[in-house]
């Protein structure tokens, strides 16, 4: 098997490649479990921390016609697709958004319909497909009404892919992801950001500020998990997918509130103290649009799973990142 | 008001320039209404049959970008965009449909949005972008689950027309409309081509072929109704459009051995017997993928309305056709 993961140097990209890795298979759009032969790690800036015979490192832009060419002239059987412009930017920089989030994805779909291989494909949609007025919990026949541009154009991507795989062009899956919490490093763009930093940052023992009430509801999914999503449904015989091939992911859903007393309970009250209040009107306009329940019927059909609790949660993201209990 | 029409040669587009022509005002995107001063009707063909001072003809590609900025040199207040390739070409040709049906009109989109009117934009979108598993009658709340092309063509520009909406840069409406009977002329490419067919062949002495089951059910609209909804959906005012820019619109719900009967009533015994059956599997495909009956309960509310019932849309073709019953 040879694989494309774009968007590699991300926090998802790099955890991917060394499941893929480590795994060391994959199996093909006809149902054939093959080693993989070689991973070709795309993203603007060069990954650089994995090593590894079966790694290509390629930098460039995929929203850069010349680039994509080029990154095409090699046949792949696989692609995980996971670049991406983030929610908040994309309502920033809409021609940014547009140019990366979908052009590039059509790109890559007709990319792949040429080498007329049938390649599987995974890309991540979002729950910010959905928005306006919802049911406490989402079911998967619920109609799509983003609220920004990000959700619209993870909206088009997921018809785009469903329509080159429904010809047979490609062997695609939308993984429509819960909001993965706890991201590494420093805040990003992306308006869900603060549901990893309120946890993070106090770990870590820095100042974090919930921009969101405590009763706003989120589905969250653990990076772990989100990994393992992303093999699961690269893995799923495409005959399995007989609701199609946009999946509403299993995830866990939580109040901030609490995710903040699992927080406490996991690392204690001194940690909590770090996280301070005030609202940002235009995050918590996009937060609120996107649901915090889903039913996720499909999904769970489809063997999916998501966390137990908030507290496994934390305690992955503790384990992760080397934190020794108790803090200071 | 300075008015644009594209397919302004085909069927709908006549009709709906020459209401337009009649009733002479529009209400613009600030909610005041004004005479219509200009309409330009742009259509790959010249429109050749209609003459009024107001009217100016542009025969053009739309998806050609010169041709396009030509077009918007002038600004426009309005954009009744009809222009597309119906469900079976954009499924036998993929490119087309993609370049015509989508890429032509977030062309149009932007184009509009550089102008910096906030031009009203009324597109019509399709039920073909609902399919896969359906209750008997679709909810406003349905997933959109196109299993054509041309459903997710249509869908992509009802999410994008949103977003422009959403961002203040047009003021756009999706009328998702029904199947539109009886259309004049000669059967086309859609897959409900058959739908006008069956009723407009025997009222023309002429046998026509029914592809479908008897009692596959359509969700019909007649073009009268069709050309009202087009006017009514323009002139709603903004902070009508609570549920969003996307309206499932009424129709009727009828089986086609409905239409047939209604047919009889109408036209009488000998007329029927024009119709023979054959099977045709690609077009059943498509057709049986559309819902046949909607709760429209949103364009109820915006005060849309449908047809009474099948023999109202027969008596509207006679009287269009000007056809002089009984037949001989």
């Amino acid at each position: 098997m040879k694989v494309l993961v774009t968007g590699a140097a991300g926090f998802l990209g790099k955890k991917l490649i060394q499941a893929l890795l480590t795994r060391g298979q994959l199996t093909d759009s006809a149902g054939q479990r093959h080693d993989i032969q070689r991973i070709v790690a795309c993203d603007r800036i060069a990954l650089s921390d994995i090593q590894d015979p079966r790694l290509t490192v390629r930098s460039g832009d995929i929203s850069d016609a010349a680039f994509l060419a080029t990154l095409f002239e090699e046949e792949f059987d696989s692609v995980f697709h996971l670049a991406a412009v983030v929610s908040g930017q994309a309502e920033q920089e809409f021609e940014l958004g547009m140019t990366i989030n979908f052009d590039a994805t059509r790109q890559m779909m007709e990319a792949l319909r040429q080498q007329q291989r049938r390649a599987k494909m995974v890309i991540t949609s979002s729950v910010a497909v959905f928005g306006g007025s919802l049911p406490a919990q989402v079911p998967d026949e619920q109609v799509w009404r983003p609220q920004s541009s990000y959700g619209v154009q993870k909206a088009m991507n997921d018809l785009l892919l469903s329509d080159y795989s429904r010809r047979g062009w490609i062997d695609g899956r939308s993984l429509r992801m819960p909001t993965i919490v706890v991201r590494p490093g420093k805040p990003n763009q992306a308006a869900s950001s603060f549901a990893s930093g309120i946890i993070r940052e106090p770990l870590n023992g820095e100042a974090a500020r919930c921009p969101v009430a405590l009763d706003t509801r989120l589905w969250l999914l653990s990076p772990a998990r989100a990994i393992a999503a992303l093999v699961q449904g690269h893995e799923l015989n495409a005959g399995a997918l007989d609701q199609g091939r946009v999946i509403n992911m299993t995830g866990l859903s939580v109040t901030v509130e609490q995710m903040i007393a699992a927080l406490r309970r996991v690392a204690g009250d001194g940690v909590v103290e770090q996280i301070t209040f005030q609202h940002d009107p235009q995050v918590e306009k996009i937060v609120n649009s996107w649901p915090g329940d889903f039913h996720a019927t499909y999904a769970k059909r489809l063997g999916f799973s998501a966390n137990a609790d908030f507290d496994e949660i934390v305690q992955e993201y503790i384990a992760e990142a080397n934190i020794r209990l108790p803090l200071a």
